[in-house]
């Protein structure tokens, strides 16, 4: 290092990269060519694209050509083939029902739907439907089963859910009820959760609280602030419910604005909770799938098998249509070893024709693949 | 098609394939060469790894020169890069404060330590500490936060927490709080859910029962079939507590074995849940890191932004290594637009050479890394 700067060191061996890099290329554009030219004769030939036999063929002799660069090598081609198949799939137009679908389903929601809704008025779902849905009137049904139920039947038109950790119940749940009834993700919202403390009026000053133990927990600061024990209930429009009925001297509920208008209580405190940045996500469910031009969010669950690498092979195809992962999460299928659902959501609308091209290309190579639906977000 | 079959067809692509791909292969190994002499002349130089500022001008050259193939170079070249930096990080020991970490943890963890749960005895989280932690009495406290602090004031040595959709708590809650205090995870265990219907002794038949929302709907085909109305309480163990002390005549409580046993009820009935796939997943959180020689699972928490591709370029780097994903969970930060925290669960042992300096790595090159721990799954 004595007399060369760190630049003039480095200066050959960017010169030799770059040269590399110019013939490797050129390699890798004459094997695209290639790679259509498989497609054309495949389309002719009405066979798939996918050739599993054939690419592991390739990967095992890569991997024993590069010696010590076995890994790496493996990689590389791991890479090249999922970027040739990508190519090869627009080219073929794969996906059928998908494709139909596609083709087939309205652009827009219908006009003046009826809503439905889990829980009571108040509840935080309650602020959902009409944040998506702000003329509607909803309906209120116990249980989720209770509302796919309903919009299964048509006795309302779409349903509104929460699909994330919320005042109301768990993603798990309300996923599962979506693929067991085939539903659709029709629109989207982000909620702000925002408690507030009530009590009857004239109860005199609030000495214990009443809510649900998670909204207890996201006022934790509030409450101890404020000397105030807090007690778990059911859930928060349930705790506004209870004192509105028994009016109990010095108790008071934590809940949001809508539930303590709903059941005519006084606010003590609103905005208690520990943080600002606590939102519930809650999407419409429907029967038939909506696809607006100006949709930007597509939600999927497919199936993998913690094969090393296989989550990234399929982000990857996504990346190369410059697609934006906005969610994922992973569950493992009951009874099944390694083998998991995921849940994802993307940037994206299905009728740009790459967007389409790979989600049929996916529809048509995975065992398990839903397309829920293609939304705008509110 | 005439005269020709599928495969002969084929034949001269795949001959024009394997000989672009024996040439590609060559300079790929070149390529990795030079990687690995940039790497030394860094070494020497005391400079880091990732060169972001020329990464982006070979994308945006080779971009240029593929012309059509655009996209797909990119994506070619980004995998190169990625492996190439691989390579470089395993010859330059990145990732100072881990290797430390790494090589001065515990092996073992503590003999008879003092394990304290959330909640009440009986809960799900009871059963989860007998079944890490055999020998042990577990102490309980009432918040998620109780036992977090508990266990950073020394009161405990290890808190048992679940972190996944569960009985007594969301997986965000338990992750900010793991995140908050920087503790340690240092073993999970999967506990399967199952609840059974019990009562005061000598109250008669069951025909109303009180549980967590959750557990009622989870147990909602028995409790339809057998006609008894459910009713929402706080918690599982909470609602058996309540029976056993007000003994009501025909309410009965939804909850494990364990908060029967513990409060001296009857079970009319074991197992009701709809599926026995429900399980919750616990973890063992600590002050201190504990990297048994055995550990087969890394927990991690990093953040990235959500430009096209930025996670499956990550996981790509885990594949490289061979680490299998088994969990993985976004969730979006706070005040930041398209900004997101990942929580990953890995199978692997950092004492494992390639995995400590991927992980050492990805520690040096991510503003936000957090090593959670690695354990054995119990």
């Amino acid at each position: 290092m004595e007399n060369k700067t760190f630049d003039e060191l480095l200066l050959p061996v960017r010169q030799d990269i770059d040269r590399i890099d110019k013939q490797l290329l050129q390699l890798f554009i004459e094997r695209m060519e290639c790679a259509e030219r498989v497609a054309e004769i495949k389309r002719q030939a009405g066979i798939p694209v996918l050739n599993a036999a054939r690419e592991q063929v390739i990967l095992d002799r890569v991997r024993q050509e590069a010696g010590a660069y076995g890994d790496s090598a493996v990689a590389l081609y791991s890479s090249i083939m999922a970027i040739s198949r990508a190519r090869q799939h627009t080219m073929l137009e794969s996906g059928g029902a998908l494709r139909a679908l596609e083709q087939n389903s309205p652009r827009h929601r219908l006009q003046n739907p009826r809503i439905i809704c889990q829980g009571v008025p108040g509840a935080y779902s309650h602020g959902a439907a009409k944040r998506l849905f702000p003329d509607a009137v909803p309906a209120f049904l116990p249980g989720f089963c209770d509302v796919f139920e309903a919009v299964r039947d048509g006795k309302g038109d779409y349903g509104v859910v929460p699909v994330e950790n919320s005042d109301a119940g768990s993603v798990s749940e309300v996923y599962d009820l979506i693929m067991r009834h085939r539903m659709y993700i029709v629109g989207a919202a982000d909620i702000p959760i925002r408690h507030c403390l009530c009590r009857a009026t004239g109860t005199g000053p609030v000495r214990r609280v009443i809510s649900k133990q998670e909204a207890l927990a996201q006022c934790s600061a509030y409450l101890e602030r404020s000397g105030i024990a807090g007690e778990a209930f059911s859930n928060t429009a349930a705790a506004a419910k209870y004192v509105a009925e028994n009016r109990p001297e010095g108790l008071g509920a934590i809940c949001s604005a809508e539930a303590a208008a709903a059941y005519g209580l006084e606010t003590v405190a609103a905005d208690i909770q520990n943080t600002d940045n606590n939102c519930t996500r809650f999407v419409v469910i429907a029967r038939e799938a909506v696809l607006p031009d100006d949709a930007d969010k597509i939600s999927l669950c497919f199936s993998l098998p913690h094969t090393t690498g296989s989550l990234y092979r399929t982000l990857e195809r996504f990346a190369l249509n410059g697609l934006n992962l906005t969610k994922i999460e992973s569950r493992p299928i009951p009874g099944r070893n390694f083998e998991y659902d995921f849940y994802l959501d993307f940037t994206g609308n299905i009728h740009d024709a790459p967007t389409r091209a790979l989600i049929c290309a996916l529809s048509d190579e995975m065992p398990r693949f839903s397309f829920l639906g293609n939304y705008r977000e509110s």
